[in-house]
C-alpha cells in the first residue's frame, strides 16, 4: 500500500485544469501500488486514476509507458487510458513529481487465482504479446539477465543474513543463468510484473491489465515464465500443474510458443524466479524499519528457483505436446 | 493511512449479498483513517465505503457511531448514511470483524484550512450539536477528563523521552485540569474529532461530515475546543486570531455559547490539547517500528497545550463580544 506524497485540493485543481477531466468532487489516495502514489479521482466527467511517480521511475521512461498503453489499447487491449492535454502532452508536474492522470477500469483482481483466473491471464498475455507489435519506442529490461549480477553485489555481502547459504546459492544460480540464457528466441514487448494485483476481473471474465512501469522489450516467453511464478504456486510454495497447464494452453489459444520457447521454459522461469528473488533481497535488506512499506520474504522466490532448477522439461508446467 | 485487513472478492462479495447494493465492480483500500481498514466500493447501485472496524473499535459501541449518522442526517446534518439489510441491520461480520457499508460523500478536506474553512466547521458544528438532541443513545467519552490520569499513567514512565521534564509538566497540567474543570455546562452528542480530514468541502461549500468514531456525550463546548484546536494554529504552531474569530462566529450564527461555556473555552481548549498529548505521546511510545501508520508528534499538541495555559479570556481565541 502507498501514497507517498500527499497533495491538496489547490494544487491538484491547478494540475487537473489543463486536462478535459471537468470539475473535482472528490480524491482519495488508494492503497495500491509500491512504487508511485496513487489517487483515485471523481470529476464531473467520471473516474481517474491519478499517479504520481516516484523515484524510482526513471522520467525518461515515462514516454514508453503513457504511449505503450494507446499503443495497447489500440490494438484491443483494455487498460488503462492516458488522458490528454489540450497540448498533447499527457505527463505533467505536480507536487513536484512527474503526474499523469489514466482512466479508471472496472474489476477486481484475484486474491486467490484459481485455473480459470490462469487460463484467462495467459490468454490475454499473449494478446498483449500481439497487441505490442508495431510500438515504436524501446526500452532495455533493466531487470534483466544483465541486470541481476549488478543487483546481487549490493546484496551479496549480507544475503545470508536471510538464509545461510543464500550467497553462495545465488552465485552459483547466476552462473548457470548467465551461461546458458536463451538467445533468438522471439522478443517483443513485455509486461514483465503481470502478478494478480494487476489483472482485473469482473466474475470470471477478465477486464484489463495494468500496471504497465515495469514493461520493456525482453523476451515474450520470459514474460510467461513471469507468470508461471506469480500465478501457479500455492502458499506451500509448490507449483500448481493444474494451474500451470491452464495459463499455458490459455496463452497458446492465441499465440502458439515455438519448440525453442518451449525448451527455454524452465530456464526462463528459474531466471525469473531470480530476478524476483534479488529484488526482494535488496529491498529486505535495504527497507529502513519504520518504513510504510510492507517487505516481502525473498525466501518465497528461493524455494521457487529451487522447484524450476529440478524442473525436466516444460511438461512439469503442465505444457501439452505440440 | 491505513488497509490493515485485505479482503478477497469472494468473502466481500459473499458479505455484500445481504445488503441492497447491487453486484460488485470494484474496490479499493483507500488511505484515510488510522483506526479502521477503510475499502471504496463500486458496484452497480452507486459509491459506497466499507469499514472494517479494526481492534480499537468496541464493537458494543457501534450501534452509538451507526444510530447517530441515521439521526443526524434526520436532523439535517450531511454525513455518510449507513446502508441496511433486509433484516434491519447494517453491522455485519468480514474477515473476522465487525463491518458495516455507508453512503460516499462527495467533497474533499482541505489540507491549507483558511478562515472561510473555519467560519464553516464552526457552523456544522452547531449544528450537528442541535441535531444531536434527542438521540436516544449514549456513549461516555473514554478520552474525557477523567481518561486523561490512567492514560499518562500509562505513558508517565517514559515521557521524558520525548521531551526532558515533560513528565512534571502534563503532571501539573492534569493537577489543575482535573481540579478545575467545568461542570454544569450544555451537554450533548458531540463529534470530538473534527479535525480537517473530517470535513469535506466543495468549492467553498462544507459538503458534510465524516468519522463519528469517538462521537460521544460530553460538553458541547468541549467540541468548539476541539477544533480550536485542530483548525486554528499554523504550522509554526502560532494561534491564527482570524481562523479562531471565524470558528466562533461560524458556530454563533447557529447556536450561541452561554456565558459560562465563553468562560471555559481556554480551560476546555487547555484540556483538549492535553487529550490530543497523551493519545499522541502514548503511541509514540508504543507503536512498534516498522508499522505501517505514521506516528504523529506529540510535541505539536505540548506547543498548543502552553499556548491555551497563558489565554487570559476567549476574547484572545477571537471570541467576539456577546
Amino acid at each position: 500500500m502507498a501514497v507517498y506524497t500527499d497533495i491538496s485540493e489547490e494544487e491538484l485543481s491547478a494540475f487537473l485544469a489543463d486536462y478535459p477531466v471537468g470539475g473535482l468532487l472528490s480524491y482519495k489516495g488508494i492503497a495500491e501500488g509500491v512504487e508511485n502514489s496513487n489517487f483515485l479521482l471523481h470529476t464531473s466527467e467520471g473516474h481517474f486514476i491519478l499517479t504520481l511517480y516516484e523515484k524510482r521511475v526513471n522520467p525518461d521512461d515515462l514516454p514508453f509507458f503513457i504511449g505503450l498503453m494507446e499503443h495497447l489499447a489500440a490494438g484491443g487491449v483494455t487498460c488503462p487510458q492516458p488522458v490528454k492535454r489540450a497540448d498533447g502532452g499527457a505527463i505533467g508536474r505536480l507536487a513536484g513529481r512527474p503526474a499523469a492522470i489514466v482512466t479508471f477500469l472496472e474489476g477486481m483482481w484475484p486474491r486467490r487465482p484459481n485455473a480459470g483466473h490462469c487460463r484467462a491471464v495467459g490468454a490475454a498475455l499473449a494478446r498483449m504479446h500481439l497487441a505490442g507489435e508495431g510500438f515504436d519506442l524501446t526500452r532495455a529490461n533493466a531487470l534483466g539477465v544483465d541486470g541481476w549480477r549488478p543487483l546481487f553485489d549490493l546484496a551479496a555481502a549480507r544475503a545470508d543474513e536471510v538464509e545461510p547459504g543464500l550467497r553462495a546459492e545465488i552465485a552459483g544460480e547466476l552462473d548457470v543463468l548467465e551461461a546458458t540464457w536463451p538467445k533468438g528466441l522471439p522478443a517483443g514487448v513485455i509486461h514483465a510484473d503481470l502478478f494478480p494485483d494487476n489483472v482485473f476481473f469482473l466474475g470470471a471474465d477478465l477486464s484489463g491489465l495494468i500496471d504497465f512501469y515495469f514493461a520493456c522489450n525482453d523476451l515474450l516467453a520470459y514474460d510467461v515464465a513471469v507468470c508461471l511464478n506469480a500465478w501457479c504456486f500455492e502458499r506451500d510454495f509448490s507449483f500448481n500443474i493444474t494451474k500451470g497447464q491452464a495459463l499455458l494452453a490459455g496463452y497458446q489459444t492465441v499465440r502458439a510458443l515455438s519448440p525453442a520457447e518451449r525448451d527455454a521454459l524452465p530456464l526462463l522461469a528459474r531466471g525469473a524466479a531470480l530476478r524476483f528473488l534479488l529484488t526482494r533481497l535488496y529491498d529486505w535488506l535495504n527497507t529502513p524499519e519504520g518504513a510504510v512499506v510492507t517487505k516481502k520474504d525473498p525466501k518465497e522466490y528461493l524455494r521457487r528457483l529451487r522447484f524450476h532448477a529440478q524442473v525436466r522439461d516444460a511438461r512439469d508446467y503442465g505444457l501439452e505436446a505440440a
